[in-house]
């Protein structure tokens, strides 16, 4: 059996009593390397769980799918990933590869950043599309995502964003592997982004629906014993101080109910900061 | 302190090694008894767990908050929540309650069916905003949530319909609380009833963007070991047969991603079969 289990997003502890009791008993367990982060590391994980763990980064999930579903088909194989298998970044593939080779799986859930954000009180099922910022790069600067924000804030429904990852690929030198270490966009960045498409498309004669002042919430380590969140206009956004990754940011659909007003009203930015604030949340 | 914590969507096992830590600490847990189901009763929750829980329903978490509440500043009281805190329903109004009364709180979180129908295969992040399905009666016909599936469809997003319970509300006779026993919407009721509203805009002259024909996905007991999921036309959504609750239903948003089609395929109801299918998913 290939087991597929969500770690959910804080720490060793976030795993469920199911997903553990599987760990401890399969034959070889895998932890997924390249979507996100835990709080705590591999050594972390493998201390709690009492055993070791393969790394696999997307290219060796990709490419050797056939060595990690070995022997699935007589014994049992964990795949771990930070989330849910099914959360912002699917499994598809190794489901479908598995099947493929007459290896049965199970899926074990948990949290995903796609429903913990609803911590910060805005209501799950007004969401809209979800997109994903990407980092510009002098000649690489994508704005196509912000159609979906347009036509979700258009529709009255909230917008998360996905924040990027770089760095993480692996590159090749005289045949060894190097690793860049992954660099995680923070909220600051992606509303810098996003302040930047508003004006631009001004300079093209428009006036977007998402403006400086439109609400937004930034988040950081959801779940995490440190997690923060804060509200305000995405110009506060550009500046709020949300400490280290990972962090998502939601755009506001506009009309908010009463009780997502009074929620964010929690984490709101105070009136009188300017630049760098620190704000708490849980 | 006060602990949201969230139990996910299958049994006993599927609180997360944080929750249930916290759980057998506290000086009271309450379990909602109002939302959703899992596939085992308090009973078996209370055996696992080791303790005894306080059911708490929606009326009493609404009128008896501070009842919950109390003492919550020197100690520790949990609130259970089949799914996530923040998933299907949201406990905001307990937590701003908590808030005002000088009470921090922390939220344990976990799988919600908002996230874990990613299962079946369709990505989260292209999902838009998410209706519900309620129960018609011989006056009440609401169609509204329609306007909602058209647009999401329109845009080429998924839409998640969370389909309705209805009888859960207690009623009062001669002083005494009378509880009706809750009925919960299957994937064939609420597929009539789309179906029913497409044959009404017919009449009215509209040719909606959904259809008997359109790609839906029915899910049942997401998260549970005997979990189901089949995919199909609405037309087919009518009859298949997925056994007990909890039900969901999908209505795609047209344009699928070639993984999304293959994992799909896994779930496809026999094209040779006609009424009563039974399907089998994971």
């Amino acid at each position: 059996m290939l087991y597929l289990i969500g770690l959910g997003l804080g720490d060793a502890k976030d795993i469920t009593v199911k997903g553990l009791d599987v760990v401890r008993g399969c034959s070889r367990v895998y932890l997924e390397a390249y979507t996100s982060v835990l709080t705590v590391g591999k050594e972390a994980l493998e201390e709690f769980y009492g055993r070791s763990l393969i790394l696999a980064d997307r290219e060796e999930v990709e490419q050797e799918a056939d060595t990690i579903l070995k022997g699935a088909d007589v014994s049992d194989v964990a795949f771990l990933v930070v989330g849910d298998p099914f959360g912002a970044t699917t499994h598809s593939d190794l489901i479908l590869r598995a099947t493929k080779l007459g290896i049965p799986y199970r899926v074990i859930h948990n949290a995903s950043i796609m429903n913990a954000v609803g911590c910060c009180g805005l209501q799950l099922y007004k969401f809209g599309e979800t997109v994903s910022i990407v980092f510009w790069t002098d000649t690489w600067r994508p704005e196509s995502f912000f159609d979906k924000v347009k036509r979700n804030r258009h529709s009255g429904v909230h917008t998360l964003c996905l924040l990027g990852k770089s760095g993480s690929a692996r590159s090749s030198y005289r045949g060894r592997k190097i690793y860049e270490p992954p660099r995680y966009m923070s909220v600051n960045q992606a509303a810098q982004q996003l302040l930047e498409i508003i004006q631009n498309h001004r300079e093209r004669g428009e006036e977007p629906e998402v403006t400086e002042e439109t609400l937004c919430v930034g988040l950081a380590r959801v779940g995490a014993e440190d997690q923060q969140i804060a509200a305000g206009t995405l110009q506060q956004m550009r500046t709020v101080d949300l400490g280290g990754p990972l962090h998502s940011l939601i755009i506001t659909g506009g009309s908010l109910h009463p009780l997502e007003m009074e929620m964010l009203s929690l984490f709101s930015i105070p009136e009188s900061s300017s630049d760098s604030q620190s704000v708490n949340g849980r």
